[in-house]
């Protein structure tokens, strides 16, 4: 019964996304391991088969299973193996060939003997972030815990896998290629310790949409694994990865009511989730626009959300761009942040097509 | 596949939860019609019919829907109506006695013809916390569309209807409770104006869990629709409507890692939601306890989540509250904010127990 808010997908543009980032990986020299956390869909998945994508990165068992399910066969669970997952993972390893982070001894002696012969094994850098991972100075720690794993006969050493989070706080492409750059040297540095004792030089495994978008070339990585970039949105248009016109999806619904200085939309944090970004000293949830507005897409901060709460989110429109929309009518609000928005929904619309997804 | 994690509810403290809410209403002489966009869950539901509860309200017309299905039979759409959802307002409106809001000549117009012979219009007003309805001191607009309402012989003015939001900005009883009379003395002066022009004078519906959980008495309302109080969180603890031991809800998830300084849970963004609250010049967004701390609940700053990705929370734990945790562990989550917080699951469970919900 429920018909709003929808979850509306621009195929043309992921297509685009898609395309241009494995253009990226190919020209840099390395392999192209999209993350699927982002779309959580068999049917976007499938979109990446034909700019030949055949290994991706997911974020849990429950995900590697989903897109298992739908035929990809070389998946990285890319999340720090815990114990309590044992049954998943190794389920998951029966049917498909499976890459597993340890950060620790103890994780890897928690997965070990639950993996069959010829699972792979990242061991997990923190390159800068603070998140999760071996901290890159460690390295010690870290070459150790490679030895122990290459040590199992069973399994297999695959190298080292880092995600640059901290890019999420650079502004601007110069910011981000410090990031990327600094990030690089950190994990290339690590990977000398192994060349000086005679150990093979690991590969190494690097990801984050901002780093991906902006850097030419990965001095010393075999593997990036994006995930946002599929359909971007706000938080990366601020931090300067792309611009409006690559945004592929919005959320669709009607404008419940129309106040001096604001509207007021049916659709919440439950649709939108509560992430947030800051543009002009404002707080801002989302960009609205006509359901016209595909072309450039929204720029910032256009026509703001600046309140969110379950079901409500107030928009303030200094620019006009909403102006002659009455209540009754339909607005599409780019997110901020598209991965948590999209996991609000069970499926894409994309014309008249439904997408299925996980959720 | 995906076990965890999962949302642990303590149906002891919902009941007390329910009970504390309905006794302050029958000993302050208002009628109590609670708002489920909190449990949106039909078991959760039945529980408050053992305290007397027959009406309720609702988000939407869907949520509606999903209430009438499981019995419930007098359902308030408290969100302004809009021609949209149309369609949807008039196919619930054959299944229950609805009532709807409306803040404008036009959405009466909208909504009119479209509701059967009976229906309940409220007037939503805006008594200060500027999200939506008729402002309060633009009395004239309120009374001309009470007004107007009244003279649709085929429809029920149900009186003046105000969501105090405000409150969620007060921390303490003190603030609390200055809202609450500001809040009801500005709906009593509208009410006047009906009085002095010879009308029925308004009913008046409140409700908000702050004001509703710390007021014992709601001079000139009616009824109330708190909704949060069911389960209550950290933000309600924060504000002062509640302690730890009435946390009725959490989520439980497996410690990932520990690393110097945080542990890193497999739970993020997507289980939690990304509402956060400010406590003692930090960015909380949740507090974590281990699986036999519900006696007392936690108490701020406690086990704070401080940082939140997709899937990852990490969570810091200056007073040693999770020593001894080991990856794989279990540990207890509790919410910021439930509301957003049990959106993200599609069932509780309780014991052995699992209860169905909307999502």
């Amino acid at each position: 019964m429920k018909t709003t808010p929808w979850l509306d997908l621009n195929m043309d543009r992921v297509r685009r996304n898609i395309q241009r980032m494995a253009d990226r990986a190919r020209k840099a020299g390395v392999s192209f391991r999209p993350h699927f956390k982002t779309h959580c869909s068999s049917a976007v998945g499938k979109e990446f088969k034909l700019y030949g994508v055949r290994d991706i990165a997911v974020s849990s068992p429950a995900m590697g299973w989903y897109f298992a399910r739908s035929g990809w066969t070389d998946i990285t669970v890319a999340f720090v193996a815990h114990p309590s997952e044992i049954p998943e993972l190794s389920e998951l390893a029966g049917s498909c060939r499976l890459g597993v982070l340890v950060d620790s001894p103890e994780a890897l002696k928690g997965v070990d003997s639950a993996l069959p012969t010829g699972s792979r094994l990242w061991v997990e850098v923190d390159c800068g972030h603070g998140r999760t991972g071996v901290k890159w100075d460690d390295t010690l720690a870290i070459v150790e815990l490679a030895k122990a794993v290459a040590g199992r006969r069973r399994l297999e050493f695959a190298g080292l896998l880092t995600h640059a989070g901290q890019s999420y706080s650079a502004r601007g492409s110069e910011e981000v290629l410090r990031v990327s750059e600094e990030s690089l040297r950190r994990m290339t540095e690590v990977a000398s310790i192994f060349d000086a004792q005679g150990l093979e030089s690991p590969r190494i495994s690097v990801g984050d949409t901002p780093t991906c978008s902006v850097a030419d070339r990965f001095p010393g990585a075999g593997e990036i694994r994006p995930g946002n970039f599929v359909f971007y949105d706000l938080m990366q248009m601020a931090i300067g990865s792309c611009d409006g016109g690559l945004l592929a999806v919005r959320v669709v619904c009607p404008v419940a009511s129309i106040y001096p200085g604001r509207l007021v939309l049916h659709c919440g944090a439950v649709n939108l989730s509560k992430e947030s970004l800051e543009w002009g000293g404002r707080t801002v949830y989302g960009a609205v626009a006509g359901l016209e507005r595909w072309p450039e897409g929204p720029h910032l901060p256009g026509a703001p959300v600046t309140a969110l709460s379950q079901e409500h989110a107030a928009v303030e429109d200094p620019e006009g761009i909403l102006k002659g929309v009455k209540p009754g009518d339909f607005v599409a609000v780019f997110p901020v942040h598209a991965c948590l928005t999209c996991w609000q929904f069970n499926e894409y619309r994309s014309g008249a097509l439904r997408l299925e997804k996980m959720h």
